[in-house]
């Protein structure tokens, strides 16, 4: 279901490409249309879902629902900067266009209490008693989600929509109080084995995540706990929990993800940990408490998977910043954009050439629909070169780097392919490549203009060279968002950067030190989703 | 015991401050007379340990015996590079001033085997059978060792000092060999309970440290495997496995350290993590897999604790740079320095206002004796200020930082407290910090001139501001290194940056946001330790 443009009359309007059938781009919280030029600012991510302003942060209550793919999250719709928070509203039908909405759900009062994150369900047996025959069962959305009070309790609460989630109504009483502060951002599913509910929560400033269980969505028990494991960072948010298939097995396990911050270990700010395992109903188990990163960039926090997914696909999104810094970035008249939606699969990775262990890979939705131009492709070995992007939109990248081990580096050498993005003068840029010597793969935005003093330049994982001595890298590069994927995404990094004055990425250089060589190379120009 | 000047002639003779009456300035790896300015380059630490040449990496054998510190370390004594590793060998009496030793170990053969990491031991009572009479039970030093052959394969080594440490004779055959090319960084202290040698010592591409026992030194049984658990990296190196009393009580845990590299997670490169424990004699158990990182910088890395120290104090010292860049880092005629020396206790830290959690604390060495002035002590609360060091040596900064919680900050502020360490024309700097607003302290070296695309700029942390609304900092700022110290210890962050053109830090300013004081500071003046 799509709202036409005049019944988004709410004050809290989230603006930009509405839905309307010849795609003109409307919005802006007053519900006028949105001035010449929204969505063309120089640091306007093209492919990657912004608002079209104010400031957003997690990622919430993502759900498949009515043919259409609901993207709730975190929104003040009347500032830049976090407070007024909200559920934010977007719908999809191809996971790369977005149709803007009215925000869902809104608070009582100018001063709360705050919609924190949460999830959505269909629940379309009506366990809960929240509807009747007038709603057809696929249109009964409830979302479950944190009560911030001006008491500082946070507390779990359901509201209910029966238009397939484009408005909803507040129970007003909580589900779960536990009268502490730092308790938040419920993930709900149904489990069909034992036909009930599931909750995994945050009780974050005790570093557990609490699973509850429950037949009606309104009275919830505890089953477990698990925490204190792993990368703690000063608090625990945004869990989630969710079986996959072990590619090329019929062998399912869980994955469970917490989101720490501030604290994480790179940078100090959020981040992202996953735990593997096994969950029966009432308890997660996980395989080993290895730590296991969602990226090895600055930018992925919060990140949550859609509920209700037809093909038992996993799709997973998220929120492309970070707290030491998100609520100063040189971006207006919106802070914030998400990444890409990812289908994600397990698989064993070779940690080493002695221990394999299982990780997840992240495949990014199909952009084929946005290649406007492959502006090059060749499968000869190069060592260096330079190539002049198209001057709008944004470019997928994918180069196989390797290298000659019949090469003696020298000992000062890092065996380097390095590849920079530059704006058409040179001034700003970022840069990534691998160094075989080191074994790594990195990212870095030192050079890339704007800085802040808690806004970190490296981000860089360990990796296994394999036999081949060939390194896959896939580089989605937005205006200042990139998004990199090494070997086929069993590694992944997220990645804000903002070029000053009007740059944008415009150009790549790449330079390769002796016996590494680029092998295959190809660049696709991408068109802009918010085209309109 | 120290050997004269006149018994330097080795060809690996290790240069610099030896020891002699009058302290004269000697060495250079030719035995001649270090030339003018040896220990004086702007880069060059002032008071902490270098080699007066070529290439360092981790400490090794760290032992009291006789009186003396021996301080034995990874040395390449013929490049400023990595490669013809063997165990250069300093002694000192103050844990601040070291005599410079020839190199204890060397390799057979210009192309090995290498003389990798290690430990040693004082064997009084011969267990090992590798001493006679004549060697008096204090002079009876083993080292174990890891070497690694030109087949790639490592194995465990002993070699025997019958002069306390100062030459070493090896043992031809291994003591432990499993035919793994990544086996390597024995471990060895005396278990007084058990009247038997325990061995930690790493299994590297495996992410496991195998704990051995041993009578004699020369047969050793495994008994547990610990791993796979926390930061893996790419691989595990350098364990050590100590116990430690709880402050304020008479319990005791066991601290396991791990070093990881590549793949630590700050940064990708090198980093350290540690767990607290139990351990039986056989079989160490945490008692939790939370992530623990020895410290907030990029570098600390194969830090191990001396064996034998009096009182029971546990002293650690780590190498203070990264595998990332330590090969390119733009000083010569040696590269790497060591972080100061810390005194290790254990204690109860609030991760926040519900979570209590053990962990270490960081006391560096007394560095009273080397003050030569106070530059400025001030108990008055000042907002922003400059204050200029004296033109030699380096500067210990105490100050305490609070935040009056009834100010208002804005949504963009930080409430901040930032330190600027700079050169005299402000062209290079390092900043730090706390952001209360984030509950984080920071080091960023973003602008500290030399870089490279792996040299990471932010290491953070995240605290608990207590109630008081007080944070205490201490930094000890040297030419080219900061060894930062908050809450008293509780968190560390070692740094290296390199300013360039010959600058050295010259003055400190600090500014701190609205709401933010420096309720007070202390500046000392510190004179070099390579004053001859």
């Amino acid at each position: 279901m799509k709202l036409p443009y005049s019944t988004l009359t709410s004050a809290s309007l989230l603006a930009g490409r509405a839905a309307t059938d010849n795609n003109q781009c409307f919005g802006s919280s007053t519900g006028q249309p949105l001035s010449e030029g929204t969505y063309a600012e120089p640091l306007r991510p093209q492919i990657h879902y912004t608002p079209s302003e104010n400031f957003m942060n997690d990622p919430n209550g993502l759900i498949y629902a009515n043919n259409v793919y609901h993207l709730y999250h975190q929104w003040n719709s009347k500032e830049n900067v976090p407070g007024y928070q909200n559920w934010g509203h977007a719908t999809s039908e191809d996971l790369l266009h977005w149709d803007l909405h009215p925000a869902a759900i809104t608070p009582d009062n100018d001063d709360g209490p705050f919609i924190f994150s949460g999830s959505a369900v269909i629940d379309e047996n009506n366990t809960s008693g929240l509807f009747d025959e007038s709603t057809s069962p696929t249109n009964r959305l409830v979302a479950i989600y944190t009560e911030a009070s001006s008491e500082k309790i946070q507390s779990q609460h359901v509201a209910y929509s029966t238009d397939g989630g484009y408005t909803y109504t507040k129970r007003p009483e909580p589900v779960i109080d536990i009268n502490n502060p730092e308790f938040r951002d419920p993930k709900v599913f149904w489990y069909e084995q034992d036909s009930k509910w599931i909750m995994i929560v945050s009780l974050a400033s005790q570093h557990q995540m609490i699973i509850y269980e429950s037949k009606n969505l309104i009275d919830w028990n505890e089953t477990s706990r698990f925490g204190n494991v792993g990368q703690l960072g000063y608090q625990y948010e945004c869990p989630d929990l969710f079986p996959l298939k072990i590619e090329g097995s019929d062998e399912e396990k869980w994955v469970l993800i917490t989101s720490v911050n501030p604290g994480a270990i790179r940078g100090g700010g959020s981040g992202t940990s996953y735990f593997i395992g096994d969950f029966d109903g009432k308890t997660f188990t996980p395989i080993d408490t290895a730590v296991r990163e969602m990226d090895f960039g600055y930018d992925d926090y919060a990140g949550v998977t859609f509920n209700n997914v037809p093909d038992g696909r996993r799709l997973w999104i998220g929120w492309a910043s970070n707290w030491l810094y998100t609520g100063n970035v040189p971006t207006e008249p919106w802070r914030s954009s998400l990444t890409l939606v990812h289908e994600l699969s397990l698989t064993q990775v070779d940690l080493t050439d002695q221990h394999q262990a299982l990780a997840l890979r992240h495949k990014p939705v199909d952009l084929s629909s946005l290649i406007t131009e492959t502006v090059k492709e060749t499968n000869s070995p190069m060592s260096s070169d330079s190539i002049d992007f198209p001057t709008k939109g944004a470019v997928d990248l994918s180069i196989d780097v390797s290298f000659s081990s019949e090469t003696e580096a020298s000992k000062s050498s890092k065996s380097a392919s390095r590849i920079t993005i530059e704006s058409e003068d040179g001034v700003n840029s970022i840069e990534f490549g691998v160094q075989f010597s080191d074994h790594i793969v990195y990212v870095n935005r030192a050079n890339s203009g704007w800085s802040a003093p808690t806004f970190g330049s490296l981000g860089a994982t360990s990796i296994t060279i394999p036999d081949d001595n060939k390194v896959n890298l896939r580089a989605v590069i937005d205006h200042s968002q990139i998004e990199l994927f090494v070997q086929d995404g069993i590694h992944f990094a997220s990645m804000v950067f903002y070029f000053q004055d009007g740059r944008v990425p415009a150009r790549l250089r790449y330079e390769n030190e002796e016996g590494v060589t680029i092998d295959h190379l190809k660049l696709d120009a991408l068109k802009s989703i918010w085209e309109c």
